[in-house]
């Protein structure tokens, strides 16, 4: 089985903000190594150290690139604690980041085939005493996989990568469905991980026990100022306030209970 | 009439933000599509649904790229309520968007020659229930545009795209110039509708009846905080604080009244 | 001697922010002469006229990119006075940028070699009445650097560039080393002027007479929210919290005296 030659593209996913020198660093890296490199960013504003949030980043972006795209991401707690620095392999595509629960949504979707640690040295920058994973493993890794080098060159298979549990829906025998909101997004939207499919027509949804309404298909099927549910452009149920932010006018964020009660016949 | 040939490049401008994966999306998109495209982004921090402020930002940075640059913007409060998807052809350049007056620079000044909607659903991504017309729509018909597709082949032509009164100038008689306040931009500064070609050698510029005092070459001519009016990068009379802000010195935003007083001899 | 041929990557460092226009018609203007160009932005988000947090910026990201880069960096709050635009030649890369010290470390390591103004109309972008130096100039000049015009042909050379004391740790006889904070991270990390090289093993940190503790060799070697010394990505003694700012928790900024102790035998 040989991994899809790379498309060239690499993205990157951090927690590093746009004030420091961090993310140029790795670019410096990764075009260093892979010239023709075509690099993207998803976010380097995921909030400092939260996993889960780039995780969901990752889960909404990386359909939409080509095979052979190569994603690197860094949030990364346990920096300097002698967790794992891994390569995963997932069907069309590469990941590359600390062995954390980053990549949790496609070891869950089963996509993930194969996790190798990156510990040959041949293939880590070494910067004297200070180190900077992002710049030092993880760009020349990333940059190693999108010219086409082997996952499994960098180090052994990692055999219990570390998952974290991602919540999903539970689905009652009388069609209720219970969810919740997984991440707030930068208009103040809700997104809960209840995917549209488990949406039958004429669902009502609520909040934390407050009533939401029916699935509705546009902002513009509320009055200004007022929530409603209506599926997102992740293919979620989302819960929004038009013109207007839904986390604060609904005092909810993320772990918020959603239920969508079955249809009365 | 044939439109001349992608220069490669596709600009990108928006008020999705820089934190979640919306931008990303687009981008995994065109470069699906258009593999060798240089994706350059304006702006991703327009303030939300400020379709003049986005429109005001196109203005000053588009003259500044090649021919055949295709310019996507995503500024779109009526998304979903059946406002056309549209590519423009300018001349030498394309535009793709919403149909809500972002593109009025152009429109106002003649450049604008065609007007397509976007909507042969062969260039239009499905992606289920959910759609996100930045992504869905906007990104193929940009990345295909770039690689030379004519921009009738989208849909039938649009014979009456929405239009937005572009605030102009009025010039009195006596050669006093009446203007008004556009844009403030991050430093603070007042950018008005008025160009420097309509301001005489020893004009005196006054903001909401307040003295600025005639027009300097350079910051360096006014006192560190003291107001002073000069003709800005964008080619107009701009009212800025040297090492401060004009908007919060002075009290005053967009809409603000900029009088220009005619030299006495 | 010849300058060596650009790799066809030019970097961008500015306090223009990411709201306006301004970086976007710096990039329009370096694709539309150097269309092949690679273009990495180090930051836009340098504290509004803050030449030294450009430089230590530049000093940090510039070591990575491969021989041949061209950086081009806009900071200026002489801009309009006469200041001098200049392009610096040093050893394997070129700065661009205002003569204001911006590139200090550069010329404090002794690798820029020569300095010329940039002055030949011919290679300066005429805009009317207004200029604009990060479009008009530099972005030409970095331009056409990277497509491998001589340095020199810009304009005569520069024999007194702007200096700036660039501040140095001080080593006491008995080894106590005495530096300073000379910038803070987005973490809010204290990133002093003491390398590595100068932190004997066991040597005890202090800040502004407050004992930090010996250095350490991650975050995880620290309780959280306690502050802990180490040294970080760049090479440098820093102090920080874990999960937490270490400007806030110490009150400590920018200039702040840091003291490292002489091991006791």
């Amino acid at each position: 089985m040989t991994p899809p030659p790379g498309a060239g593209i690499i993205t990157l996913t951090s927690d590093f903000g746009l004030e420091d020198s961090y993310v140029a660093e790795m670019k410096a890296v990764l075009l260093s190594i892979a010239p023709s490199a075509r690099l993207v960013d998803i976010s380097h504003r995921v909030a400092p150290q939260d996993v889960m949030a780039a995780a969901f980043l990752l889960e909404r972006a990386v359909p939409w690139f080509p095979a052979g795209t190569v994603h690197l991401a860094v949030v990364d707690p346990g920096v300097g604690t002698g967790r794992r620095a891994i390569v995963a392999w997932a069907r069309d595509r590469f990941f590359v980041g600390p062995d954390n629960g980053l990549f949790e949504p496609f070891f869950a979707s089963g996509e993930i085939s194969s996790v190798f640690e990156i510990r040959d040295p041949r293939y880590i920058l070494s910067a004297g005493s200070s180190i900077f994973d992002g710049r030092d493993r993880f760009a020349p890794a990333a940059a190693l996989l999108s010219r086409g080098v082997d996952p499994a060159a960098f180090g052994p298979p990692v055999e219990d990568p570390v998952r974290r549990s991602w919540p999903e829906p539970r689905v009652a025998p009388d069609g209720a469905v219970d969810g919740q909101v997984l991440a707030v997004d930068s208009f103040g939207s809700l997104v809960t991980n209840i995917p549209a499919g488990m949406l039958p027509e004429g669902a009502r949804v609520s909040l934390e026990g407050r009533e939401i309404g029916s699935v509705r298909r546009a902002y513009a099927d509320a009055e200004p100022g007022a929530p409603l549910a209506l599926v997102g452009s992740g293919g979620r149920l989302e819960i929004a306030v038009r013109e207007g932010r839904a986390d604060v006018r609904l005092a909810a964020g993320r772990g918020a209970r959603v239920h969508v009660a079955p249809v009365k016949v």
